[in-house]
């Protein structure tokens, strides 16, 4: 009986335990999972062997780039399901992976403490025994000398076997052995999975923009970066620790578009920032009118020393006027005729800015030089990034400049502003954008907000998307807020900055309630800043500063609102009432948001809390001190009642407090 | 402004085109899908480019091996999601891909659609004659000339400029460009998929058991080949196409089993077949008793000759007076005093078997020895094999024994005997086992039945997990049979015959309704035939034969219960009472089984069924066929009563025939 073709075995057939199902994992490995620094990655993983044999399972990490692995055990979760978790303490990326073995020892445990008759217990105290022996040779000093004798009372022949069966099964050689013996046929996943770790503030953000140009001292003429760090103050004072600018860039001159977007500029139009490039430079130099390199950097430092970071614009476009169109022609594209394309989606037309063509025959060039625009900043000091656009250039572009600047500067922090497709949005944020913009400008509703977040922070892409909420944007002023009034600001206010860990908000028309299109059915403002300088005059009443300022605060002393993971809606009993809460894994912050969706008339109704899952029995009282007011309220069960004036307060931000002791008719909660 | 340490650009940064998440994928493409001859496969892929580029979607295929691919077009089926299918016409292995890229002529096509000013227009139709004039070079013969004829008139200005966008617009040039143009950038998926092709019956199966040595004629003696030829006829009467023998090997003496598992055996106890090896020779060695090699030779040829296939036992342990004992002693786990280990699971014993040491240092030489046993029987004309408790030996070993016997032998069946936790099974099921035996056996209940079933047919596993449903085996003698009585049986079947398309009884004791258990309490069978010889009388009334005769021709003559892909569930008003549905893909076969699962009483509800989905009116009657009893019903809508006394039907296999005309008062149905 030979076969004639015999087949090839492989080099270990061994190595019997399956590793599988490892996770975090996005697809197949191909893209890092994300963490901020502090943070740890729980890992899970399938592992199991045939038979009755027992395993170990190990969670292996380390830094990119080191040769050795730290080590975590694994713990055994049912249905061959074993966890482990690691710490991320540095920034940059780190691998993780799986290994899993048959361990002796515990099989033979395992199986001895199922067996009962005598001859059977002297044979398996015989092979413990001898595993315990094995164990020793690999054990040193004290260790090996206890295990060595602790194998000799196994087979003690004078010592009763009762005594014996009870030392095979007592917790002490399990101590002793060592750990890591029949490793040599551990199986390895496949896979070399990675995560990376970016600063604080990747998770936990809260942003403003303003157009350096319209400063509040710079009525009539045109604001500056002197001006704009005498504003910080008032930005500050609001609680916001990420400042925005647009593009700080000259602007170009042919084709500049007028107020409102008109198609042809009047002499004093300032034109679109966006439209980068003059005369005067391009991607790295500064327009004269907002100051020069040393202005820039002494707003840097202001900026930083209140705490707060400095946010540029990445607008990889070209004015007509920009150098690159004089010097690399063949960076752009051109129509039979010979002109360079400049960018439509038609029927929308830019006359006024040449995008790069991507296809170009000098793509490597064109990749380095704007590689380069991103290390010159950096070079000045910025850490934080908003890029335009970028579902319009290439991915594997984006893919190579973030993971390339990030290799050497890991601190930095990308925001994708890609209002697209959700595939397309997802794709940018796994091949390395920090943080990403939204839908939330178009959820309003109970139904839409509820689908939308829990889509975001209750699904995997959690692992690699990261919201930024955003009310409004110098492009969207929703119509929400154009009927809403006041109570409306309020309310997205509270859900964007309640909801998302990141948020922001473009003001100073945010804070003054700026509400009017260009023209009704618009989601554009009019007058918009794009185009023109405003002067907003921000002493003016009514300001929300108090309560953005308020609820910033909120957020920075609660860290359930510091973290998306753990978001999780409520039912209220009336469809114009949105209930959700944000909980720390210690259950020691709980926060329960409620929001009148509707700006325009009292609602109330009865909200229902998964107080079992915060360990608040029915039976006991329970504090929620609502932040936003500082009211204090005693609630009894999962149901309790909440009624809102849109004209008075279109929410509450409530922490949860427990009691913890009752005296003199005093009940304590913290 | 340069920066020193430059980033290494790719080979290739003009691939913008993204192509991920390539569906059926089983854990990253380490594992095929399955299909049977004739199947296609559906495949699906988000492909999509940044900015609004038009792309062009293909799915490649090729028997593995092959160098060239074959191709199929891919149709954009919303949200950035690509369709396509592909036939699997021989079986084997195949390969498949999804490549996209960006098509410049549909691009400027769309674009042009969306344009609306006469300069952009002339300047669009001078862009677009340009592209269709760079296909025509890759165009040949006529074509090439329409094309250059068609870039004319485009741009030629005494045509009206109407005409021309309208030419523009028209379908002509979709048909004539080069599809394949641009394709130098495509993007391929990193992964090269793979589909594993089996032979129908790896799809659509019934099996039935039987221990050759207990066959009809052999009152007091010992069944052979020649008599269980001789009772083919019986079995193939039955409608069975699989005829499953359980090992036919020489059984060892030292320590067998006596009746009822006794620890010891009498004189005359033949032993259990599962205990391999004497004397006579091994795994690849015929029990004296049962005949020759000819007599097997002969079986074989008459089983084939009806139609059917010949399963056998694949159980890779030995008895220990197995040759390999002697040959091999290293193949077998030691004791510290040097006796070879039985196998055990404390506290059960089973001291006439000796496990293989999968661990041993010569493992490869006992790989290697397995597989020319099964190449041993293969080359006898085995084609069907029944793998006795794969999930006790490694996942590694079964990977590489059944990848390298299929590579040869595609057309080999192997059915995976692991009744053991969900993961094993699964690994089991990817690795390459065929069919599966399944939970069937302890699910009873409406809910376990639903649950179960749509957890193994409508989710991904179905990609590689063809369940074999059982009612009952050697070792299975559930208590629903043993106190449910004829009805138990006949409802058993039909779930198992209707819900999976692989499904199979031990017989005679199925048809014979043997219900006593060894004890109260006990799944195993009195007197069973694991360790004795029965005589079953197979012409005592009361034979399930014709019932079950009748459920495998409803199989056979309806291809939706050839398949596993479509079950669903419908809601019936009582608990008793269980309905599903499997339909063909083009609705032109549609089987609602309704079971009552309450063997004692009688039962009725109203079925609810989606004949929307069905593509049936709510104003429309159709026609239900019970093509168990050939009554006729006309129902209306989607709630119609059903009622079932167990002691006459416990189900109801209702082929749905929708109403095709109506003349004289009849209503002709189809």
């Amino acid at each position: 009986m030979v076969t004639e073709k015999q087949m090839r075995t492989p080099d270990e057939g061994r190595r019997r335990v399956v590793v599988e199902n490892v996770r975090p994992q996005i697809d197949g490995g191909r893209f890092p999972v994300k963490r901020t620094i502090g943070e740890s990655v729980e890992v899970q993983a399938d592992a199991f062997v045939d038979g009755h044999d027992r395993i170990r399972c190990l969670l292996l990490y380390r830094p990119k780039g080191r040769e050795e692995w730290d080590e975590v055990p694994m713990t055994h979760d049912g249905n061959d399901r074993w966890r482990g978790e690691f710490p991320v303490g540095a920034l940059g990326r780190f691998e993780y992976t799986v290994i899993a073995w048959v361990d002796r020892f515990l099989t033979w445990r395992h199986d001895f403490a199922r067996r009962r008759e005598r001859p059977d217990l002297e044979s398996a105290l015989a092979a413990g025994a001898a595993l315990v022996l094995r164990g020793a040779e690999e054990a040193a000093g004290p260790q090996r000398q206890e295990l060595r004798d602790f194998a000799g009372r196994l087979v003690d022949a004078r010592r009763p076997l009762d005594e014996r069966c009870a030392l095979g099964l007592s917790e002490r050689p399990l101590d002793l052995m060592p750990q890591r013996q029949d490793r040599a046929l551990a199986t390895s996943d496949a896979l070399r999975l990675e995560v990376v770790v970016e600063p604080e503030r990747a998770r936990f953000s809260t942003w403003y923009e303003l157009f350096p140009r319209s400063t509040y001292e710079s009525a009539g003429g045109h604001g500056t970066f002197k001006q704009v760090e005498r504003q910080l103050s008032y930005i500050a004072q609001m609680g916001f620790d990420v400042v925005y600018l647009p593009p700080i860039h000259p602007i170009g001159r042919t084709n500049r578009k007028g107020a409102n977007n008109a198609l042809v500029a009047d002499d004093g139009d300032p034109g679109s920032p966006w439209a980068i490039g003059a005369s005067e430079g391009g991607h790295v130099a500064i327009h004269p009118s907002l100051g020069t390199i040393d202005d820039f950097h002494s707003l840097l430092a202001s900026v930083k020393k209140r705490g707060m970071e400095l946010a540029l614009d990445i607008a990889f476009q070209c004015s007509p006027d920009h150098p690159y169109v004089r010097e690399h022609p063949e960076w752009f594209r051109h129509r039979p005729d010979g002109s360079i394309q400049y960018a439509e989606n038609p029927p929308k037309k830019y006359e006024d800015i040449y995008p790069f063509d991507f296809e170009t025959s000098d793509w490597q060039a064109l990749w380095q030089e704007l590689a380069d625009v991103v290390e010159f900043w950096i070079d000045q000091g910025v850490k934080i990034f908003r890029v335009d656009n970028p579902h319009t250039k290439p991915f594997v572009f984006w893919e190579w400049l973030i993971n390339g600047i990030k290799e050497r500067h890991p601190e930095v922090i990308f925001l994708s502003e890609a209002f697209t497709r959700p595939k397309v949005m997802h794709r940018l944020a796994k091949l390395g954008f920090t943080q990403s913009y939204t839908y939330f400008t178009w959820r309003n509703t109970k139904a839409e907000l509820t689908d939308y977040v829990t889509e975001l922070c209750a699904t995997e892409s959690n692992q690699y998307f990261r919201p930024n909420f955003w009310p409004n944007t110098p492009d969207i002023l929703h119509e929400y807020l154009q009927f809403g009034g006041r109570p409306a600001f309020m309310s997205r206010l509270v859900l964007a900055a309640t909801m998302a860990a990141n948020y922001g908000v473009y003001g100073p028309p945010f804070e003054l309630l700026e509400a009017t299109p260009r023209e009704p059915g618009s989601e554009e403002y009019l007058n918009s800043e794009k185009y023109q300088i405003r002067d907003w005059g921000l002493a003016r009443s009514g300001n929300l500063k108090d309560f953005i300022a308020r609820v910033n605060r909120i957020r920075h002393e609660n860290a359930a609102l510091q973290f998306d993971r753990s978001v999780s809606f409520h039912p209220v009993d009336n469809e114009e009432l949105i209930c959700y809460s944000k909980t720390t894994e210690d259950l020691r912050n709980i926060i329960v948001t409620v929001v009148n969706l509707d700006p325009h008339h009292v609602q109330s109704g009865f909200v229902e809390l998964p107080i079992d899952a915060w360990e608040i029995r029915d039976d006991q009282p329970y504090q929620v001190h609502d932040l936003l007011s500082d009211a204090r309220y005693l609630w009894h069960g999962r149901r309790n009642y909440v009624e809102f004036d849109p004209n008075v307060a279109p929410a509450h931000i409530l922490r949860l407090r427990r009691r913890v002791g009752r005296e003199h008719d005093f009940d304590y909660f913290m």
